[in-house]
């Protein structure tokens, strides 16, 4: 393993997509990113559901500390005497907050932290909910650099790597979990080639990863998704690096959809594949990947882009937007609680059971 | 094999992207489908080859047919005795249309066929040329029919198939190569569904392929590309089904890029894989398919679409437009002339030699 060099985490702090007001929470409005820089202010918790189901604010740890800002503005609304008595009002809020998207484990793992935070605390409830919603974005934005570390460990001097989707500053508290790892590695300098997948339909690796990349004077490589794999034939990849919105207990991983495909071409190629994501994607709940839902969005994301329809009226599409990586085609599951290689339901039982 | 019923196969020629109108040739300008349905004329060879390099006319069989028109064109500006004579005043011209495009073979030999024709015309030479544009071009649609036919008889009852980038009229002299096939086995009733991957960057599949379909009633389903392999693990497909560019002697096969990708996932799944092509695709000169120069196209495709750009300005992108699928990957490679399955040297050198 190589030295990991001190890395000036703060020239990474610039983007900043979740930031708490006091009495509003703002999001930067990704839909319209890299060329309109807007902000969205949230004033209450549908506020906060309804963003994150218009994918204003998106990424599996974002999307966990935003519903926790929103259960913090729900509670502006309630008068209650105890947390307990308060859980009782916020419930309708909490399961909105919930059902704003399906996949990502994270928007549930954050909300049953914000429950389990208000079942015990005393008439000073508000402040616990406001401190605890602080905590999990604290937390994530940690777990992300202490991530980038192990995961920039794994990658010999000279790689190159591919990722898909955003999973940078935008999709987390800040650094990123695979493009923490990415930042990380080119810190460190083993990184020599860093290539984006454009990421249809959503365009998340087109519009955002390569902009954020260049914010750090990172040059980033734009592929069409499907050039994968003649990417890999030429050996300019050594790994391939993403994010998770959550993980079973025997490895399985839900991503970003064309995350699977990745997968068996980096396996068919040779080319390692490693998933980097915070242990509140980890759901020891969930055995395997086929039990885990899959949204589907409106098939309208494929019909244009960016207003501009491409696509004759009265055609049919089918629009999953995640899709099950199985354990056995990830070579390491990176966590801030460290590095599985190979996982399976054993290694992950000992490290998260 | 199942009893191939008689087909209408008149119902399938209403979309003509190539019209040869005495003095010119008409093309549909199919950078502009399906929302404006807009002709080009050419009125010289060098119009034909910048239509062809523009992509006003595209897919291996269609470039072939418009570059022996524009061999025709360029000879209305000659005065020779006879075919041999003319063949060195042509010769700028021939190596013109011959450059407009690197990776399909069909064009290469469209040319050669034209060369051909006129080394041993007589006087009559413009004539000659003329008749032998207009037999690659009668011939192309006689090789769809039957190789319509041939792959349609490889496909059991109740089957899905996936097809990728355009391959149907808008590629061919009509009917289509793959898209051919499709056509056949929903006439014969064996297939029950159809998927077309959209084909970034030039969006092929999602402009052009699920257009031609509608015009015959047929309905497919758009898929982002990289949902293949989440849609083959549902077990909702048995073919990939897709054209080509250039077929070597192994049966190796250049084609759009992303088809490659596709037959990886496919074998992973037990998805069969078909080639459809005609026997000019077949370059037996060509032994495997790291020999073949894969076109590079403008990285602008990436940026954005219909005028809109989506990505950051001073990103770098790389856009193969093919990629090479391995013959050991393809389960049936159909041509005019018959079936190989499992392709190789051997096999291909029975066939072609």
């Amino acid at each position: 393993m190589n030295t990991i060099p001190t890395i000036d985490y703060a020239r990474y702090d610039h983007i900043r997509p979740i930031r708490w007001m006091g009495d509003a929470l703002e999001l930067l409005d990704q839909r319209k990113l890299p060329f309109v820089v807007e902000h969205v202010l949230c004033h209450d918790s549908d506020a906060v559901a309804e963003a994150i189901h218009a994918l204003t604010v998106r990424g599996a740890p974002a999307i966990g500390i935003a519903a926790a800002w929103g259960v913090v503005l729900a509670a502006r609304e309630v008068q209650a005497a105890d947390g307990a008595a308060a859980l009782v009002m916020l419930e309708p809020a909490l399961e909105r907050l919930n059902a704003s998207r399906p996949t990502a484990v994270n928007l549930a793992w954050a909300l049953a932290r914000m429950r389990r935070a208000l079942a015990t605390a005393g008439a000073d409830w508000k402040q616990v909910l406001a401190l605890e919603a602080q905590a999990i974005a604290d937390e994530d934005l940690a777990a992300n650099r202490h991530m980038g570390a192990l995961g920039a460990g794994l990658i010999a001097p000279g790689s190159g790597v591919l990722t898909h989707c955003n999973t940078g500053s935008l999709a987390t508290a800040g650094f990123g979990t695979a493009l923490g790892v990415i930042r990380a590695g080119k810190a460190q300098g083993n990184i020599a080639r860093v290539f984006a997948g454009e990421t249809r339909p959503w365009l998340q690796g087109a519009r955002l990863t390569v902009w954020e990349l260049q914010q750090d004077g990172i040059d980033a490589t734009l592929i069409a998704d499907s050039a994968a794999s003649h990417l890999m034939k030429t050996g300019a990849v050594q790994w391939v690096i993403v994010g998770a919105d959550r993980i079973c207990a025997n490895g399985d991983t839900a991503n970003k959809i064309g995350t699977y495909q990745l997968a068996i071409a980096a396996r068919h190629h040779g080319v390692k594949f490693m998933v980097v994501a915070p242990s509140s994607t980890v759901d020891m709940n969930t055995a395997h990947g086929d039990q885990i839902e899959i949204e589907q969005r409106d098939p309208g994301e494929l019909f244009g882009v960016g207003g501009v329809r491409t696509v004759a009226e009265g055609i049919a599409a089918w629009n999953p937007v995640f899709d099950v990586t199985p354990g056995e085609l990830i070579d390491a599951i990176v966590t801030e609680r460290g590095v599985i290689l190979k996982p399976d339901a054993a290694a992950m039982a000992a490290a998260f059971a």
